[in-house]
C-alpha cells in the first residue's frame, strides 16, 4: 500500500513474490482516493512546521482505519480470500521528512514522521502489517529516501544496458540502472507538487489533466532560472526533498508575482520545466559517463503526457517509455515496491541501498505488526 | 525499558523469562536518569497541546539515541553478553494520551502518542526490540492503559487471597487481584506528578525526598475537596489520566491562589492526600464486596515515605507493604511488565486485559523492530 505525498488517496497492489528469484507479479492494482476531510488534514498537517498533538493522533488513526476499510474493500472487489494474503507491506503518509542532516542536541542525522496507524491495518485485516520503513535507514545515518530503487534495480535492470526510472509522485527521484548491475538513485525535486498547488491556487482544480493546460503554454526562461537557481533546487545529489519545503516556493512573493505576470499556461509550462530540468540534471549526475539507453516513467506524472513529451526531449537520444511496457503500471511501481520490501522484513533481509541514502549499512527496513 | 511520565530517565531490567510457566525472574536492574535537556524536552512536548514537528521527530530519535547507549552501558556495567539478550522491550516515552474516547472525523476511540525510535536501539544494540504497546490495544477500541496488570497478576496474584498492587509514578494505577484469579484495573488518579510539580515550581527542587516536606504538614481539608470534587478526578473506573492535562489542574488559578495560602508543608501534603484517596476510592470501585488482605506498593512513590504511611492509614485493615516483601524491588515492577509484554509478543500471545483497558478483545501488542 502506497501514499505519496500527494495526498490523492491510496495505491493496492496484490503481488505475488517468488520467494526464490524474488521475482514480483501485480496480480491486481486499485487506487481508492482519500475522502476529501483526510485529504485535507493530510496537506495541513505535511505543510505546516506547527501541528496540534491531537490533530496528530487523530490523523494517523482516521487513516490506519481508512487503509485497513480499504484492504477489505479491494479485497471484496476482487474476491481474493484475505487468508491467502501473506502480508501487507503499508508505506503510511509522510507528513514531515527532513532532507538535510540535522543537529537535534548531541544526536545528528535526519528525521522522518510517518502517520497512519499500522495496527488498526493489521487487526483490522487480520494480517501481518509491516510499517515505517524510513525509519531504519535513518537510524544508521541514511536520509531514508528513496527506497524503491532496490525494487527498480529487481525488475527493470538489463544487463549490459544503461536505464533511468524517473518516477513522479509530488517528488520526483530517479534511478540510474548502470549495465553492471549497479544502482544510483536521487530525488530529483519537484514531481507534481508544484504543479497541483499552483493549480489549485489558482483555479481550485486538483491537478492539470493530461497536462493539456501546460501543454498550451510556453516555458518563461527566465522566471525558469531564477526558480532552478533557489538553494533548494541546487542540493548536492544524491539529495531528498519534502514535500512541504518544495511547496513553499510558492509562497514566495517574489516568485508568486512572476509567475501570475504570465499566463497560467505559461506558468504551468515553466513549472513542468522545473520538473524535466531537474530530472534531467540529476540523471546526469548519477549516470556518470555511461550513455543512457531508456528512461523508463512512473508514478502520477507519467500520465502527464506534456510532461513526459518534454522528457522524450530533453532526455534524447535515449528513448523515453512508461513502465507499463515493461510490465508495470506507472501508477502502481510503488506499491509493488512496498509488496518486495516488506516481503525483505519478514525474511530479515535488508532493503535499504546506503550508495542512496548515506546509510552507513544495509539494514532491515520496517516494524511488524501482528494481526 | 520503562520511562513513565515523570520523565525521570529509563528504568532497565534484565529479566530470565522461563517460556514453560512464563515466570519471571528480575537479575539485575538500574535506573539511568535522562540528561536534563532531555528531561525538560519530554516535559515540555508532553505538557504542550501544539508542537513543533522538528521538535517532535528530533526528541523521538534523541530518546532512541539515548535508549540504545544506555543498553550498552548497562549490559557493560553488568558484564552481560549482548547476544545473551534475545529482546528488548521498549515501552518509549508517552507525549500524549487522550484518555477520553474521542471523534476523529468517522473514527471513533482512543489515541496516544509514544517517542523513543525503536529502530535506533534494534540496530545499534543488535537485540531484536519490541516497541509501542499502546496502540494494539487502542487499535481494538482500548483505551491502552494500564498494561501492566497482567504482569501484576501473574507475579502477585494468589489464589483465595485479595490484593491491590498500587504502582506510583506520575499517574498512579491500581491492579486488583481477585481470589478466584480474576484481575481488575484502572488508573486512579495523580501519583507523584502534582507533588512533583508544585514542588518544582515553588523551589525548583525536583521532588520531595522520602515526602519529608509532606510529611510535615497537614492536610487542608477543604481545599483537598475542592480539589477531588474536579470532573477530572470523578471520571469513572476503569479510568486512565494524562500526565498533562493532571498536571494542569495546577495551572487552575482558583487552586493556585488556595495553594499558596498555605504552607509548602500543608500544601504538600494536602496535595499527597489526592493521591492517596484517589487510590483508595479506585481500589473500593475495583474491588468490589471482597475485603483487601494486602495492598502492594511499587513504583518511584513507594520510595515516598509519607505516602505509604498514609496509604497504610487509609487501607486499614489491609496489610501495605512495598513489592520488594514479594521480590520485586518497587522502582523496577514496570519494566519487568515490559520484559513480559515483549516475551508474550515474540510468542504472539495476547498482552491487553480487555476488562482493564475496554478493548473488544485481547490482542497481540507491540511492534517488531529487527537488529
Amino acid at each position: 500500500m502506497m501514499s505519496g505525498t500527494s495526498a490523492d488517496g491510496v495505491d493496492i497492489a496484490a503481488c505475488e513474490v517468488n520467494c526464490g528469484d524474488r521475482s514480483l507479479r501485480n496480480v491486481g492494482a486499485s487506487t481508492y482516493p482519500y475522502p476529501e476531510e483526510l485529504r485535507s488534514n493530510v496537506l495541513r498537517l505535511a505543510g505546516s512546521e506547527r501541528v496540534e498533538k491531537r490533530e496528530l493522533m487523530g490523523l494517523s488513526l482516521q487513516l490506519g482505519s481508512f487503509y485497513a476499510n480499504m484492504i477489505g474493500r479491494f479485497l471484496a472487489e476482487r474476491a481474493i480470500d484475505p487468508n491467502g494474503i501473506d502480508l501487507i507491506g503499508l508505506h503510511g503518509q509522510t507528513i514531515g521528512h527532513l532532507a538535510d542532516r540535522q543537529q537535534f542536541g548531541e544526536y545528528a542525522g535526519y528525521a522522518t514522521l510517518q502517520v497512519g496507524e499500522a495496527e488498526l491495518v493489521a487487526k483490522h485485516t487480520g494480517i501481518v502489517t509491516v510499517s515505517d520503513f524510513r525509519s531504519a535507514d535513518i537510524a544508521v545515518g541514511g536520509a531514508a529516501a528513496p527506497l524503491a530503487p532496490i525494487y527498480h534495480a529487481l525488475r527493470f535492470s538489463r544487463d549490459g544496458v544503461c536505464r533511468a526510472v524517473v518516477n513522479i509522485g509530488g517528488i520526483a527521484n530517479v534511478t540510474v540502472l548502470l549495465p553492471d548491475g549497479s544502482v544510483k538513485a536521487s530525488d530529483s525535486g519537484p514531481g507534481n507538487c508544484l504543479l497541483d498547488e499552483y493549480i489549485r491556487r489558482q483555479t481550485g482544480a486538483a491537478f492539470d489533466r493530461d497536462g493539456k493546460i501546460a501543454g498550451h503554454g510556453s516555458v518563461q526562461t527566465k522566471l525558469a532560472a531564477g526558480l532552478l537557481a533557489n538553494p533548494l533546487l541546487s542540493r548536492r545529489i544524491p539529495r531528498s526533498y519534502d514535500r512541504g519545503e518544495m511547496v513553499r516556493l510558492l509562497d514566495d512573493t517574489a516568485y508568486r508575482k512572476e509567475l501570475e505576470r504570465f499566463s497560467l499556461e505559461d506558468a504551468m509550462a515553466t513549472l513542468s520545466h522545473m520538473t524535466v530540468a531537474t530530472l534531467n540534471d540529476t540523471t546526469e549526475g548519477l549516470r556518470g559517463g555511461c550513455e543512457l539507453n531508456s528512461v523508463l516513467v512512473c508514478g502520477g506524472g507519467a500520465l502527464n503526457r506534456h510532461l513526459t513529451t518534454e522528457l522524450s526531449t530533453i532526455f534524447k537520444p535515449a528513448v523515453v517509455a512508461s513502465t507499463v511496457e515493461f510490465g508495470s503500471d506507472p501508477e502502481f511501481v510503488e506499491a509493488e515496491a512496498f509488496a518486495y520490501l516488506a516481503n525483505l522484513t519478514l525474511d530479515s533481509l535488508p532493503g535499504n541501498l546506503p550508495q542512496v541514502t548515506g546509510a552507513e549499512h544495509a539494514v532491515v527496513l520496517g516494524k511488524i505488526s501482528q494481526p
